[in-house]
């Protein structure tokens, strides 16, 4: 038996303020937050951040009326989005500033905050939403504690990461957050946002928002390099991984030349189990949005074949700009069986949504 | 009983070639060599390293007659140094660029060899020789490996770590580094050097070689603070630090700043149990090599006082170009307790000599 309904695999929901988190703060972080404040490694969240904040990075009509950012209002959010396009399930990916934070015993309390704050204001109050775990990741020891807590919520389905890390994800630095992330049964999702302080190119920084979000694309393929040849995949078998908002037209050229150079270049890699492309097909999926438009809409089917009927999962990337709606996602007829497993089995597979 | 001995605290012996340590690697790394070759992190092991390389980093006699770098040859190194001022023990600090290797498995194994190559070379040549043991400190798991397998040799006295480094050397990702330190009853030693790519002032890079030396004694200052705040004196009792080849006539100006912010700032880390200046006097010790010479030479005196009178210990840095000669480094008379102290009490009570 096969459901027929819609998994959303990237909804934003948003902290407001600051003071939303506070009934979860410790005492101490709460008096940290008044005298110190947000201190973070990342310019994103400078003050220069693209799009501007959350007034450029969101739909005009995704302003709750009640006020509060985009993404706030659990009510708007139904009725703009889980109702609206009969959504089974969603998965929550808060983008708080927690793993950026340059304290890091601060940024591992703001992350225990967000999602407290999730559980009591989105899981616990719709059954149909579940949530990454938002974790400070840059210190991979305090995250492997907070991923052992918030796993104990059957509402989070993933640990949240960023592909814009200090340092390459397959670093044995991070290896204690898959340690935790399979000791938790959940998968890693890596989605586009970043903490380094570093510049967003192999060249130094851009000038515009265009170069930044198409070199989210680059980011996510030296992510997955790296999670495949520093052994992460060989290492943690139970591993799973999910880029979010990277795109995946790259997909077949990555593979293909991952193959081709691993072919000749494997003595410097020689532990690695698989030739590279195995990983992307059987540990890594993928969602959608921004969907892939080519020019000719019809060789979008051909490339959604070549990636592998089980990799890609649909998402709307609500309430952002750049939203992609359910029912105008692909602008060609996608063949029914990779359209169910696309829009719906994948996800179903990849994450736990059994109450 | 005292010493009435001369212990020097920053001798660097040297590879020659990386022929040297071919006997000491596995047979997967000496392959490894001999495909990809080194590959660091730092700008300063990629040719524009300031000197330029061994070549004006060393005394122009300091070139052994037998061939090979500066400090690689124990007999030259006996008679310019140890029998020429009857040393009794000398402290190794060996700078191959085994912490700066991009592949952390890589240089796990070249740490390891330098230090199976002292011990053999080294050590059990001369009972007057101990030397610090090199770990691939950017990779913490593996350093704290490294350092019980090699703390077992008794002529191994001290951890070493760069403070141009990765991130802060306090942040929580280096512990396992201080914990194996402590487990194995050393010091760690941060002797000037550079895993880091980034540049070497917080202004950018500098145009000139003055430039970069003066500014090791900003580096030292920062790690300092971060060894202080992050609580790492305090979570590690047993934690001894040596400051090597950054200066020290900033030691007084930086306690007076950091005690007067820490009385005013408290809040921000309340846990720390003692004022920072407390951690400077009872926890680090410093060589004194470069040593300071203040345009009138009596102002040394009181400046020695100052920082106290167990802090500072002795070291010539032979054999690089500013080698300070024991019998000429002080160019104003310093009282016999004081002078006692630093040429010999201070590092004696600091490091294991006796066999």
């Amino acid at each position: 038996m096969r459901g027929t309904g819609l998994i959303d695999c990237d909804v934003h929901n948003a902290v407001s303020s600051d003071a939303a988190l506070l009934p979860y703060l410790p005492a101490r972080w709460r008096r940290h937050l008044d005298l110190v404040g947000s201190r973070t490694f990342s310019p994103f969240t400078k003050g220069y951040a693209y799009p501007k904040a959350a007034r450029f990075a969101s739909r005009r009509d995704a302003w709750p009326p009640s006020g509060g950012l985009p993404g706030s209002d659990l009510d708007f959010m139904r009725a703009q989005l889980l109702d609206a396009y009969g959504i089974e399930h969603a998965v929550l990916n808060c983008l708080y500033r927690a793993p950026e934070q340059r304290n890091d015993a601060f940024g591992a309390a703001l992350a225990a905050a967000v999602n407290d704050w999730q559980v009591e204001h989105w899981l616990e109050r719709d059954s149909r939403l579940r949530a990454s775990v938002t974790v400070p990741f840059e210190s991979p020891d305090l995250a492997a504690v907070e991923i052992d807590r918030a796993a104990a919520h059957h509402g989070f389905v993933q640990v949240l990461l960023y592909p814009r890390s200090m340092a390459p994800l397959g670093k044995r630095r991070y290896w204690p957050i898959y340690e935790a992330a399979c000791r938790a049964g959940l998968p890693v999702g890596i989605h586009a946002a970043s903490t380094t302080p570093g510049p967003t190119t192999a060249s130094g920084w851009p000038s515009y928002y265009i170069e930044d979000h198409t070199g989210l694309a680059v980011a996510f393929q030296a992510q997955v390099s790296s999670l495949i040849f520093e052994g992460v995949f060989d290492r943690f078998p139970a591993l799973r991984v999910v880029l979010m908002e990277g795109g995946f037209a790259w997909v077949p050229a990555l593979m293909a030349r991952l193959d081709a150079l691993h072919h000749r270049l494997r003595d410097e890699v020689p532990d690695l189990e698989h030739p590279p492309s195995h990983y992307l097909r059987h540990r890594i999926r993928i969602t959608t949005q921004p969907m892939e438009e080519p020019e000719r809409p019809g060789d979008l089917v051909p490339l959604l074949r070549e990636i592998g009927q089980d990799v890609l999962m649909f998402s709307t990337d609500y309430p952002h700009w750049d939203f992609d709606d359910p029912q105008r996602a692909f602008r060609t007829r996608v063949p029914a069986d990779l359209h169910q497993r696309i829009m719906y089995d994948n996800a179903r597979a990849q994450y736990r949504f059994a109450a």
